[in-house]
Protein backbone atom coordinates (compact mmCIF):
# COMPACT_ATOMS: atom_id res chain seq x y z
CA UNK A 1 0.00 0.00 0.00
CA UNK A 2 2.39 2.79 1.14
CA UNK A 3 4.61 4.53 -1.28
CA UNK A 4 7.57 3.32 0.66
CA UNK A 5 10.09 6.40 -0.06
CA UNK A 6 7.67 8.96 1.35
CA UNK A 7 6.66 7.14 4.17
CA UNK A 8 10.64 6.85 4.89
CA UNK A 9 10.63 10.69 5.02
CA UNK A 10 8.58 10.44 8.40
CA UNK A 11 10.82 10.84 11.92
CA UNK A 12 8.23 10.14 14.53
CA UNK A 13 9.67 11.73 17.27
CA UNK A 14 8.84 10.34 21.15
CA UNK A 15 9.95 13.50 24.06
CA UNK A 16 10.41 12.05 27.52
CA UNK A 17 8.73 9.24 27.47
CA UNK A 18 8.43 7.54 30.67
CA UNK A 19 6.74 3.86 30.16
CA UNK A 20 8.42 1.36 28.42
CA UNK A 21 5.06 0.07 27.17
CA UNK A 22 4.05 2.67 25.66
CA UNK A 23 7.26 3.22 23.44
CA UNK A 24 6.98 -0.27 22.69
CA UNK A 25 3.22 0.28 22.05
CA UNK A 26 4.28 3.43 19.54
CA UNK A 27 6.90 1.05 17.94
CA UNK A 28 4.31 -1.23 16.94
CA UNK A 29 1.60 0.70 15.35
CA UNK A 30 5.07 2.54 13.81
CA UNK A 31 5.48 -1.05 11.72
CA UNK A 32 2.28 -1.72 11.47
CA UNK A 33 1.29 1.40 9.40
CA UNK A 34 4.62 1.33 7.65
CA UNK A 35 6.57 4.24 9.44
CA UNK A 36 9.63 2.87 10.26
CA UNK A 37 12.02 5.52 11.65
CA UNK A 38 12.02 6.05 15.45
CA UNK A 39 13.42 8.97 17.25
CA UNK A 40 13.62 9.65 21.21
CA UNK A 41 14.13 12.57 22.96
CA UNK A 42 15.48 12.32 26.43
CA UNK A 43 13.38 9.27 27.36
CA UNK A 44 13.53 8.22 30.80
CA UNK A 45 16.40 5.96 30.90
CA UNK A 46 15.10 2.71 32.77
CA UNK A 47 12.18 2.92 30.26
CA UNK A 48 13.97 3.33 26.95
CA UNK A 49 16.33 0.25 28.33
CA UNK A 50 13.54 -1.96 29.08
CA UNK A 51 11.28 -1.26 26.03
CA UNK A 52 14.61 -2.37 23.55
CA UNK A 53 15.59 -5.79 25.39
CA UNK A 54 12.07 -6.61 25.86
CA UNK A 55 11.01 -9.43 24.77
CA UNK A 56 9.95 -9.12 21.10
CA UNK A 57 10.94 -5.45 21.05
CA UNK A 58 11.13 -4.77 17.31
CA UNK A 59 14.34 -3.77 14.99
CA UNK A 60 12.32 -0.25 14.68
CA UNK A 61 12.96 -0.10 18.30
CA UNK A 62 16.42 -1.06 18.68
CA UNK A 63 17.11 0.89 16.11
CA UNK A 64 15.63 4.33 17.48
CA UNK A 65 17.79 7.25 17.48
CA UNK A 66 18.45 8.83 20.82
CA UNK A 67 18.27 12.88 21.24
CA UNK A 68 19.42 14.85 24.50
CA UNK A 69 17.79 18.02 22.46
CA UNK A 70 14.48 18.40 20.48
CA UNK A 71 16.81 20.89 18.31
CA UNK A 72 18.88 18.35 17.35
CA UNK A 73 15.72 15.31 16.70
CA UNK A 74 14.22 17.14 14.15
CA UNK A 75 17.39 19.44 12.72
CA UNK A 76 17.21 17.96 9.53
CA UNK A 77 13.07 18.00 9.13
CA UNK A 78 11.84 21.10 7.00
CA UNK A 79 8.22 20.58 8.82
CA UNK A 80 7.52 19.62 12.34
CA UNK A 81 4.47 19.13 13.83
CA UNK A 82 3.45 18.75 17.51
CA UNK A 83 0.24 16.68 19.05
CA UNK A 84 -1.84 18.24 21.56
CA UNK A 85 -5.17 17.75 23.55
CA UNK A 86 -5.43 21.42 24.47
CA UNK A 87 -7.71 23.77 23.07
CA UNK A 88 -6.78 26.23 20.82
CA UNK A 89 -7.21 29.11 23.00
CA UNK A 90 -4.73 27.69 25.37
CA UNK A 91 -2.00 27.55 22.58
CA UNK A 92 -0.09 29.89 20.49
CA UNK A 93 0.24 27.61 17.28
CA UNK A 94 -2.69 27.14 14.54
CA UNK A 95 -3.96 23.88 15.87
CA UNK A 96 -5.28 21.25 12.84
CA UNK A 97 -8.01 18.14 13.03
CA UNK A 98 -6.38 15.34 12.27
CA UNK A 99 -7.77 14.71 9.08
CA UNK A 100 -6.67 17.89 7.56
CA UNK A 101 -3.48 18.30 9.20
CA UNK A 102 -2.28 14.45 7.86
CA UNK A 103 -3.34 15.69 4.14
CA UNK A 104 -0.84 18.40 4.53
CA UNK A 105 1.42 15.93 6.17
CA UNK A 106 1.36 13.75 3.58
CA UNK A 107 1.95 16.38 0.27
CA UNK A 108 5.26 17.58 2.30
CA UNK A 109 6.60 14.12 2.71
CA UNK A 110 6.01 13.83 -0.71
CA UNK A 111 9.79 15.41 -1.44
CA UNK A 112 11.06 16.08 2.49
CA UNK A 113 11.49 15.32 5.99
CA UNK A 114 8.78 15.68 8.27
CA UNK A 115 8.98 15.23 12.03
CA UNK A 116 6.08 14.54 13.96
CA UNK A 117 6.22 14.80 17.72
CA UNK A 118 4.39 13.46 20.84
CA UNK A 119 5.03 14.14 24.35
CA UNK A 120 5.01 12.68 27.78
CA UNK A 121 2.16 10.76 29.21
CA UNK A 122 1.69 13.16 32.03
CA UNK A 123 1.97 16.20 30.92
CA UNK A 124 2.28 16.03 27.14
CA UNK A 125 4.44 18.54 24.96
CA UNK A 126 5.69 22.03 27.23
CA UNK A 127 5.43 25.39 26.10
CA UNK A 128 9.28 25.13 25.09
CA UNK A 129 8.48 21.95 23.39
CA UNK A 130 6.07 22.89 21.13
CA UNK A 131 8.07 26.10 19.85
CA UNK A 132 10.10 23.97 17.74
CA UNK A 133 7.00 23.26 15.42
CA UNK A 134 5.09 24.91 13.02
CA UNK A 135 1.86 23.96 14.08
CA UNK A 136 0.13 21.61 15.80
CA UNK A 137 -2.08 18.62 15.51
CA UNK A 138 -5.46 17.31 17.57
CA UNK A 139 -7.03 14.35 17.60
CA UNK A 140 -10.92 14.83 17.56
CA UNK A 141 -11.98 13.77 20.94
CA UNK A 142 -14.53 14.68 23.07
CA UNK A 143 -14.65 17.55 24.88
CA UNK A 144 -15.22 15.51 28.36
CA UNK A 145 -12.55 13.13 27.55
CA UNK A 146 -9.68 15.17 25.48
CA UNK A 147 -6.09 13.17 26.47
CA UNK A 148 -5.70 9.67 24.78
CA UNK A 149 -3.52 7.42 25.78
CA UNK A 150 0.42 7.95 24.17
CA UNK A 151 0.43 4.43 22.55
CA UNK A 152 -3.33 5.28 21.30
CA UNK A 153 -2.87 8.02 19.66
CA UNK A 154 0.25 7.50 17.79
CA UNK A 155 -1.66 4.65 15.96
CA UNK A 156 -4.37 6.65 15.07
CA UNK A 157 -2.34 9.23 13.87
CA UNK A 158 -0.58 7.00 11.40
CA UNK A 159 -3.46 5.57 10.54
CA UNK A 160 -4.89 8.44 9.52
CA UNK A 161 -1.51 9.53 7.60
CA UNK A 162 -1.37 5.92 5.94
CA UNK A 163 -4.73 6.88 5.04
CA UNK A 164 -4.91 10.35 3.46
CA UNK A 165 -4.22 11.08 0.52
CA UNK A 166 -3.14 7.99 -0.72
CA UNK A 167 -4.92 9.03 -4.59
CA UNK A 168 -4.57 12.63 -5.70
CA UNK A 169 -0.93 13.74 -7.00
CA UNK A 170 0.43 17.11 -6.42
CA UNK A 171 3.18 19.42 -7.90
CA UNK A 172 6.07 20.03 -6.61
CA UNK A 173 6.82 22.69 -4.17
CA UNK A 174 9.92 24.58 -3.63
CA UNK A 175 11.71 22.66 -0.64
CA UNK A 176 10.61 24.31 2.93
CA UNK A 177 13.70 25.31 5.37
CA UNK A 178 14.71 22.29 7.38
CA UNK A 179 15.29 22.75 11.74
CA UNK A 180 18.57 23.97 12.09
CA UNK A 181 17.85 26.76 9.53
CA UNK A 182 14.94 27.72 11.29
CA UNK A 183 16.74 27.48 14.28
CA UNK A 184 19.91 29.78 13.04
CA UNK A 185 17.23 32.84 11.74
CA UNK A 186 15.64 32.53 15.54
CA UNK A 187 19.11 33.36 16.96
CA UNK A 188 20.38 36.08 14.60
CA UNK A 189 16.48 37.44 15.02
CA UNK A 190 16.87 37.40 18.77
CA UNK A 191 20.30 38.72 18.86
CA UNK A 192 19.13 41.58 16.38
CA UNK A 193 15.70 42.73 18.62
CA UNK A 194 18.24 42.66 21.70
CA UNK A 195 21.10 44.90 20.13
CA UNK A 196 17.29 47.19 18.58
CA UNK A 197 16.17 47.31 21.85
CA UNK A 198 13.35 45.92 21.09
CA UNK A 199 13.98 43.03 23.12
CA UNK A 200 14.94 43.13 26.45
CA UNK A 201 18.86 42.58 26.36
CA UNK A 202 18.64 39.50 28.82
CA UNK A 203 17.90 35.88 27.57
CA UNK A 204 14.17 35.02 28.45
CA UNK A 205 12.66 32.14 27.77
CA UNK A 206 9.50 33.31 26.81
CA UNK A 207 10.55 35.72 23.87
CA UNK A 208 12.69 32.81 22.87
CA UNK A 209 10.08 30.42 22.46
CA UNK A 210 7.74 33.60 21.31
CA UNK A 211 10.09 34.51 18.44
CA UNK A 212 11.00 30.57 17.48
CA UNK A 213 6.70 29.59 16.95
CA UNK A 214 6.68 32.96 14.82
CA UNK A 215 9.86 32.10 12.50
CA UNK A 216 8.61 28.90 12.40
CA UNK A 217 5.03 30.11 11.27
CA UNK A 218 6.47 31.93 8.68
CA UNK A 219 6.64 28.60 6.50
CA UNK A 220 10.12 29.63 4.82
CA UNK A 221 11.20 27.93 1.65
CA UNK A 222 15.15 27.00 1.62
CA UNK A 223 15.94 30.18 -0.24
CA UNK A 224 14.47 32.81 1.42
CA UNK A 225 15.62 31.45 4.56
CA UNK A 226 19.29 31.82 3.45
CA UNK A 227 17.96 35.44 2.57
CA UNK A 228 16.34 36.06 5.56
CA UNK A 229 19.73 35.48 7.08
CA UNK A 230 22.03 37.44 5.35
CA UNK A 231 19.72 40.52 5.97
CA UNK A 232 19.54 39.80 9.34
CA UNK A 233 23.47 39.51 9.71
CA UNK A 234 23.97 42.54 7.80
CA UNK A 235 21.56 44.46 10.00
CA UNK A 236 22.97 43.25 13.33
CA UNK A 237 26.71 43.89 12.42
CA UNK A 238 25.17 47.41 11.67
CA UNK A 239 23.40 47.83 15.08
CA UNK A 240 26.67 46.51 16.64
CA UNK A 241 29.42 48.52 14.42
CA UNK A 242 27.29 51.86 15.61
CA UNK A 243 27.22 50.98 18.75
CA UNK B 1 -19.10 16.80 18.12
CA UNK B 2 -20.32 13.30 18.15
CA UNK B 3 -24.50 12.65 17.89
CA UNK B 4 -25.15 11.09 21.13
CA UNK B 5 -27.92 8.73 20.23
CA UNK B 6 -26.23 7.50 17.20
CA UNK B 7 -23.13 6.84 18.83
CA UNK B 8 -25.13 5.77 21.71
CA UNK B 9 -26.56 2.52 19.48
CA UNK B 10 -22.59 0.98 19.86
CA UNK B 11 -21.84 -1.90 21.39
CA UNK B 12 -18.03 -2.29 21.49
CA UNK B 13 -17.55 -5.93 22.65
CA UNK B 14 -14.39 -7.54 23.96
CA UNK B 15 -13.85 -11.28 23.14
CA UNK B 16 -12.21 -13.41 25.76
CA UNK B 17 -9.77 -10.50 27.02
CA UNK B 18 -6.73 -11.54 28.96
CA UNK B 19 -5.05 -8.12 29.02
CA UNK B 20 -6.11 -5.98 31.95
CA UNK B 21 -4.11 -3.10 30.57
CA UNK B 22 -5.72 -3.31 27.04
CA UNK B 23 -9.77 -3.46 28.56
CA UNK B 24 -8.65 -0.47 30.33
CA UNK B 25 -6.79 0.75 26.79
CA UNK B 26 -10.22 0.14 25.24
CA UNK B 27 -12.28 2.04 28.02
CA UNK B 28 -9.86 4.99 27.55
CA UNK B 29 -10.25 5.22 23.83
CA UNK B 30 -14.32 4.48 24.13
CA UNK B 31 -14.67 7.40 26.11
CA UNK B 32 -12.29 9.58 24.35
CA UNK B 33 -14.30 9.13 20.93
CA UNK B 34 -17.82 9.12 22.73
CA UNK B 35 -18.63 5.53 22.65
CA UNK B 36 -19.80 4.67 26.34
CA UNK B 37 -21.07 1.11 25.98
CA UNK B 38 -19.08 -1.43 26.70
CA UNK B 39 -19.78 -5.52 26.89
CA UNK B 40 -17.25 -8.30 27.50
CA UNK B 41 -17.76 -11.68 26.46
CA UNK B 42 -16.03 -14.63 28.71
CA UNK B 43 -12.96 -12.53 29.64
CA UNK B 44 -9.79 -13.49 32.01
CA UNK B 45 -11.72 -12.91 35.20
CA UNK B 46 -8.47 -11.99 37.11
CA UNK B 47 -8.10 -9.24 34.31
CA UNK B 48 -11.79 -8.54 34.24
CA UNK B 49 -11.48 -7.70 37.89
CA UNK B 50 -8.06 -5.97 37.80
CA UNK B 51 -8.86 -3.65 35.30
CA UNK B 52 -12.30 -2.76 36.95
CA UNK B 53 -10.64 -1.86 39.97
CA UNK B 54 -7.45 -0.17 38.45
CA UNK B 55 -6.81 3.61 40.27
CA UNK B 56 -8.76 5.30 37.73
CA UNK B 57 -10.89 2.55 36.16
CA UNK B 58 -13.70 4.53 34.58
CA UNK B 59 -17.44 4.60 35.25
CA UNK B 60 -17.37 3.14 31.24
CA UNK B 61 -15.39 0.19 32.32
CA UNK B 62 -17.37 -0.08 35.67
CA UNK B 63 -20.25 -0.08 33.78
CA UNK B 64 -19.40 -2.64 31.48
CA UNK B 65 -21.91 -5.43 30.48
CA UNK B 66 -20.71 -9.06 31.21
CA UNK B 67 -21.91 -11.98 29.17
CA UNK B 68 -21.24 -15.53 28.83
CA UNK B 69 -21.33 -16.19 25.32
CA UNK B 70 -21.35 -13.59 22.01
CA UNK B 71 -24.78 -14.61 21.14
CA UNK B 72 -26.02 -13.08 24.09
CA UNK B 73 -23.69 -10.03 23.98
CA UNK B 74 -25.00 -9.28 20.42
CA UNK B 75 -28.62 -10.40 20.61
CA UNK B 76 -30.22 -6.89 20.65
CA UNK B 77 -28.10 -6.03 17.94
CA UNK B 78 -29.40 -6.03 14.31
CA UNK B 79 -25.81 -5.38 12.19
CA UNK B 80 -22.63 -7.18 14.09
CA UNK B 81 -19.07 -6.26 12.37
CA UNK B 82 -16.16 -8.42 13.76
CA UNK B 83 -12.56 -7.17 13.30
CA UNK B 84 -9.98 -9.32 11.45
CA UNK B 85 -6.10 -9.07 11.05
CA UNK B 86 -6.50 -12.32 8.07
CA UNK B 87 -6.19 -12.19 4.55
CA UNK B 88 -9.64 -12.15 2.97
CA UNK B 89 -8.39 -16.06 1.37
CA UNK B 90 -8.32 -16.77 4.61
CA UNK B 91 -11.99 -16.03 5.47
CA UNK B 92 -15.55 -17.04 4.75
CA UNK B 93 -16.85 -13.50 4.91
CA UNK B 94 -16.89 -9.89 3.32
CA UNK B 95 -13.74 -7.97 4.58
CA UNK B 96 -14.44 -4.43 4.13
CA UNK B 97 -11.62 -2.07 4.68
CA UNK B 98 -12.27 0.07 7.75
CA UNK B 99 -12.76 3.58 6.08
CA UNK B 100 -15.51 1.65 3.58
CA UNK B 101 -16.99 -0.21 6.81
CA UNK B 102 -17.06 2.94 9.40
CA UNK B 103 -19.27 4.62 6.65
CA UNK B 104 -22.02 1.76 6.28
CA UNK B 105 -21.89 1.00 10.37
CA UNK B 106 -22.44 4.90 10.78
CA UNK B 107 -25.45 4.78 8.56
CA UNK B 108 -27.00 1.86 10.14
CA UNK B 109 -26.24 3.48 13.77
CA UNK B 110 -28.94 6.35 13.01
CA UNK B 111 -31.87 4.04 13.60
CA UNK B 112 -30.17 0.60 14.93
CA UNK B 113 -27.71 -1.06 17.16
CA UNK B 114 -24.51 -2.29 15.75
CA UNK B 115 -22.38 -4.45 17.73
CA UNK B 116 -18.31 -4.32 16.85
CA UNK B 117 -16.32 -7.78 18.17
CA UNK B 118 -12.45 -7.41 18.90
CA UNK B 119 -10.75 -10.81 19.44
CA UNK B 120 -8.40 -12.04 22.17
CA UNK B 121 -4.68 -10.58 21.89
CA UNK B 122 -3.54 -14.01 21.03
CA UNK B 123 -5.82 -15.23 18.54
CA UNK B 124 -8.26 -13.12 17.28
CA UNK B 125 -11.73 -13.78 17.14
CA UNK B 126 -12.37 -17.80 16.15
CA UNK B 127 -14.25 -19.13 13.44
CA UNK B 128 -16.70 -19.65 15.83
CA UNK B 129 -17.09 -16.34 17.13
CA UNK B 130 -16.62 -15.03 13.82
CA UNK B 131 -20.07 -16.73 12.49
CA UNK B 132 -22.22 -14.58 14.47
CA UNK B 133 -20.78 -11.27 12.16
CA UNK B 134 -22.52 -10.12 9.28
CA UNK B 135 -18.93 -8.82 7.72
CA UNK B 136 -16.03 -8.02 8.79
CA UNK B 137 -13.35 -4.93 9.29
CA UNK B 138 -9.92 -4.83 8.53
CA UNK B 139 -7.58 -1.95 9.20
CA UNK B 140 -5.16 -1.38 6.49
CA UNK B 141 -1.83 -2.73 8.10
CA UNK B 142 1.48 -3.83 6.33
CA UNK B 143 1.18 -6.87 4.68
CA UNK B 144 4.60 -7.43 6.68
CA UNK B 145 2.84 -7.21 10.20
CA UNK B 146 -0.55 -6.93 10.04
CA UNK B 147 -1.37 -7.81 13.58
CA UNK B 148 -2.04 -4.61 16.27
CA UNK B 149 -2.27 -4.04 19.72
CA UNK B 150 -5.62 -4.94 21.22
CA UNK B 151 -6.21 -1.28 22.51
CA UNK B 152 -4.76 0.05 19.39
CA UNK B 153 -7.09 -1.37 17.10
CA UNK B 154 -10.03 -0.40 19.44
CA UNK B 155 -8.44 3.47 18.93
CA UNK B 156 -8.15 3.40 15.31
CA UNK B 157 -11.59 1.67 14.52
CA UNK B 158 -13.50 3.93 16.87
CA UNK B 159 -11.93 7.28 15.14
CA UNK B 160 -12.52 6.35 11.91
CA UNK B 161 -15.99 5.57 13.51
CA UNK B 162 -16.27 8.90 14.86
CA UNK B 163 -14.37 11.01 11.62
CA UNK B 164 -16.25 9.11 9.07
CA UNK B 165 -19.80 10.84 7.57
CA UNK B 166 -18.72 13.40 9.77
CA UNK B 167 -18.96 16.75 7.63
CA UNK B 168 -15.51 18.11 6.87
CA UNK B 169 -15.15 20.30 9.92
CA UNK B 170 -12.93 23.05 9.11
CA UNK B 171 -9.89 24.41 10.94
CA UNK B 172 -10.26 27.71 11.63
CA UNK B 173 -7.66 29.41 10.19
CA UNK B 174 -6.37 33.00 11.61
CA UNK B 175 -6.99 35.76 9.57
CA UNK B 176 -4.06 36.40 6.68
CA UNK B 177 -3.08 40.35 5.99
CA UNK B 178 -4.13 42.41 3.66
CA UNK B 179 -2.65 44.00 1.01
CA UNK B 180 -1.76 47.14 2.72
CA UNK B 181 -0.63 45.34 5.70
CA UNK B 182 1.84 43.58 3.72
CA UNK B 183 3.03 46.51 1.90
CA UNK B 184 3.52 48.58 4.90
CA UNK B 185 5.79 45.71 6.01
CA UNK B 186 7.74 45.80 2.77
CA UNK B 187 8.34 49.25 2.87
CA UNK B 188 9.72 49.34 6.53
CA UNK B 189 11.69 46.60 5.53
CA UNK B 190 13.57 48.51 2.37
CA UNK B 191 13.85 51.37 4.58
CA UNK B 192 15.94 48.95 7.08
CA UNK B 193 17.59 46.99 4.34
CA UNK B 194 18.93 50.77 2.88
CA UNK B 195 19.97 51.79 6.74
CA UNK B 196 21.69 49.05 7.14
CA UNK B 197 23.86 49.00 4.10
CA UNK B 198 22.03 45.56 2.89
CA UNK B 199 20.35 47.27 0.35
CA UNK B 200 21.80 50.26 -2.02
CA UNK B 201 20.59 53.22 -0.34
CA UNK B 202 18.75 54.45 -3.87
CA UNK B 203 15.60 52.68 -4.62
CA UNK B 204 15.63 50.07 -6.91
CA UNK B 205 12.75 49.02 -8.91
CA UNK B 206 14.17 45.43 -8.93
CA UNK B 207 15.30 45.03 -5.63
CA UNK B 208 11.57 46.84 -4.40
CA UNK B 209 10.02 43.82 -6.12
CA UNK B 210 12.07 41.00 -4.78
CA UNK B 211 11.60 42.19 -0.86
CA UNK B 212 7.77 42.50 -2.07
CA UNK B 213 7.20 38.90 -3.44
CA UNK B 214 9.21 37.37 -0.12
CA UNK B 215 6.83 39.73 2.33
CA UNK B 216 4.03 37.66 0.07
CA UNK B 217 5.57 33.99 0.47
CA UNK B 218 5.80 34.87 3.97
CA UNK B 219 2.02 34.07 4.31
CA UNK B 220 1.73 36.24 7.65
CA UNK B 221 -1.24 36.38 9.87
CA UNK B 222 -2.80 39.72 10.69
CA UNK B 223 -1.30 40.02 13.99
CA UNK B 224 2.35 38.42 13.24
CA UNK B 225 2.32 41.01 10.41
CA UNK B 226 1.94 43.88 13.39
CA UNK B 227 4.25 41.90 15.20
CA UNK B 228 7.06 41.48 12.35
CA UNK B 229 6.10 46.06 11.73
CA UNK B 230 6.87 46.45 15.29
CA UNK B 231 10.27 44.88 15.24
CA UNK B 232 11.17 46.32 11.89
CA UNK B 233 10.23 49.94 13.25
CA UNK B 234 12.53 49.91 16.27
CA UNK B 235 15.65 48.03 14.53
CA UNK B 236 15.19 51.21 11.74
CA UNK B 237 14.82 53.78 14.63
CA UNK B 238 17.54 52.37 16.27
CA UNK B 239 19.70 52.23 13.11
CA UNK B 240 18.83 55.74 12.30
CA UNK B 241 19.60 57.13 15.95
CA UNK B 242 23.24 55.97 15.94
CA UNK B 243 23.84 57.59 12.51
Amino acid sequence: MPAGSEFDNLRVVLVATRNPLNLGAAARAMSNFGFLRLRVVNPYHVAFREARSAVGASALLKGAQEFKEIAEAVSDCSLVVGTSALRSRELQHTLRPLENGAALIRKHLRSQRVALLFGSEKVGLSNQELSHCHWLLRIPTREQHRSMNLGQAVAVCLYELARSGKTRSQSAKPPTANGSELERITEVLLETLRASGYLDPRPGPSADAKMRRLVRRLNLQTDDAELCLGMLRQILWKLRSQD
